[in-house]
């Protein structure tokens, strides 16, 4: 039996006729697009279609992007305006009376310019399945999440040497990000969050014009894109030498991450392994202070299924690819977090952020 | 009278009750929750909600992002799970009988959810008119947009010392985004094109690991995020001396990329700006081989409203920002584009990218 591609796929699992996603571009990116199609190296498709069903399938893109959409060896329709574009999404579907689309993706307004277009067809949410089929990585993913972890893990290695009394934030942000993409990362998988002394205890703080000085907290989270797919790692350090506060929060936290990286694995729910984390913090004086959950699935988006969080049912599967990332945050005073990358497996999981978590001062 | 906020002049222009903006998160952000809140500096406000009326306004989010969200002044509910989302976005909607949604952004599934809290509400897409504020800038985002402009614009001068021979694509987008990020952007606009050759005839190319050669063409497409909005500049180069054809399309698309400047001002049809390019342009040897828009509206998104296309009906305003970028692109040979971002003004515009651009031999 021949071997279904992704597109292929998703039209058996869901049972329709033919599946149409659309990516509209920047900044509400499509990821599907990419992924059943495996267009990884080039091109923005923006406004841009993919349909199939169980036998072929067709890009349907603007002359801009035919060059990168025969990259991908499926048929290549290129429309020269909307109302072309129009005519061809209507040609390409007259076979099919039960239409897939993502609904988690297509806004209300794309889909009634939409049903307008295809008066006849049926649309069915085909979501859920395009998550599903996402969340559990094939080898040549896994290849790909292992490097762009590497290139993230070595990279903040090769800068601590950088992290000098009187450097600001984004001098540092911009090194890491140099770092990464001579490294062979594409881009940012986002834009890094490098905080330093109290502004550590911020957790969705990005990069500002403050100096380092003595005593601080260097906390840096960041990941590397790497053929669309994203690794995201948090290292906590101290500038100078810790003080016992700073090194009792560093401490719990390094023990609360090794707990979910112990925890981690294939078969569980998501909300257990989240559990087992919070449970320990708290049990300490931190108690409270883990505001966020344990981890998020990560791939092509950065924050993507399944999670590790309270209320989380899911069940994990191996290869499965999520962080793990517990931390502690007391405004005023600084935060901590760990963050690693994990493999699911049975048993356990890989760890494939390697760069070393024990405390270090700077 | 008092001055409105951003909020309340889309509730009195769209005539509804209140207006709820959501934000997913990442990949698919919703900008207008940013310019709304006109939180510019931190926070990802993933699953975050505004609502607000012609009075009041109230940002719903996590615990993660408490913080972040109080520096927009507004006031700031927090959520501690789904279930709570829910509870205090039925409590916060529930005298508004009219709620103001961008369906733009809203995807179906979202939409659903909503629809099934409020069911007794009526909705309204407010898209258009967010749209129209967002296209002519006020005077405090022209500024942000000037700056991320000059960002980009000295970057690229900076590193044109670098571009020797051997050296990888991927590797003068490392510099590139490095030298923005130390002159104080806080992200990449987009993934930086660097296409060296034959490359820079594949309009949505990103970077390689290609090495310089003599002869080259060094087509470099990129921008600075600053504040949350983006600059998009293009400079094509030659590395050595350029041969007659190179220079031919040079001074072609130079010429085209002028005529748009002198055309670029209020007052006039998107298509009649893209028009004046194009004819010129179709006049040339190179007719047909300009196949993209002549620009794009630019902002919190690098590709926004309004544009200038073929079949561009919308009429230009002041201080309405849009790119002026004709290129030509020779598959096997290679591809000039030439890109600046300008202010409309009446009878003229102001152009913020300042890098050269006159033909030069590098």
């Amino acid at each position: 039996m021949r071997k279904l591609n992704k597109i292929q796929e998703l039209v058996k699992k869901t049972g329709v006729d033919e599946i149409l996603i659309y990516n509209g571009g920047e900044p509400s990116l499509e990821l599907n697009f990419f992924y059943l199609t495996q267009l990884f190296d080039s091109g923005l498709f923006e406004e841009s279609y993919l349909i199939g069903d169980s036998d072929e399938s067709t890009i349907l893109t603007s002359r801009l992007e035919e060059f990168s959409a025969k990259k991908s060896g499926l048929n290549v329709s290129v429309y020269k305006d909307g109302k072309e574009r129009t005519a061809k999404i209507s040609e390409l579907t007259k076979k099919a009376g039960k239409i897939g689309i993502n609904m988690d993706y297509f806004s209300v307004s794309a889909f009634n310019k939409l049903k307008e277009n295809l008066k006849d067809k049926e649309f069915v949410d085909i979501s859920k399945t395009i998550q599903e089929l996402r969340m559990v990585k094939e080898p040549k993913e896994l290849n790909i999440l292992r490097e762009a972890a590497k290139i993230a893990s070595e990279s903040v290695e090769a800068i601590l040497k950088d992290l000098k009394e009187g450097v600001k934030e984004y001098e540092i942000a911009a090194l890491l990000t140099y770092t990464m993409l001579k490294n062979g990362a594409s881009d940012n998988a986002f834009t890094p969050i490098i905080a330093f002394g109290k502004n550590s205890a911020e957790p969705h703080y990005f990069a500002g014009a403050v100096k380092l000085k003595k005593g601080d907290f260097v906390l840096m989270d960041f990941g590397a894109r790497y053929q669309k797919y994203n690794s995201d790692i948090t290292r906590t350090y101290v500038f100078g030498r810790a003080n016992d506060a700073q090194k009792e929060m560093y401490e719990t936290v390094l023990t609360a991450q090794k707990i979910g990286i112990e925890n981690a694995r294939a078969g569980r729910l998501g909300k257990d392994i989240d559990g087992a984390v919070r449970n320990y913090i708290d049990s300490t004086k931190y108690k409270g202070l883990f505001i966020h959950s344990l981890g998020h699935g990560i791939g092509l988006a950065t924050h993507d299924h399944p999670g590790f969080a309270p209320g989380y049912d899911l069940q994990t599967k191996e290869n499965m690819v999520i962080t793990v990332e517990p931390g502690v945050y007391q405004p005023g005073f600084g935060g901590v977090r760990i963050e690693d990358d994990v493999i699911l497996k049975q048993g356990g999981c890989e760890v494939i952020t390697t760069a070393n978590k024990e405390l270090r001062e700077l």
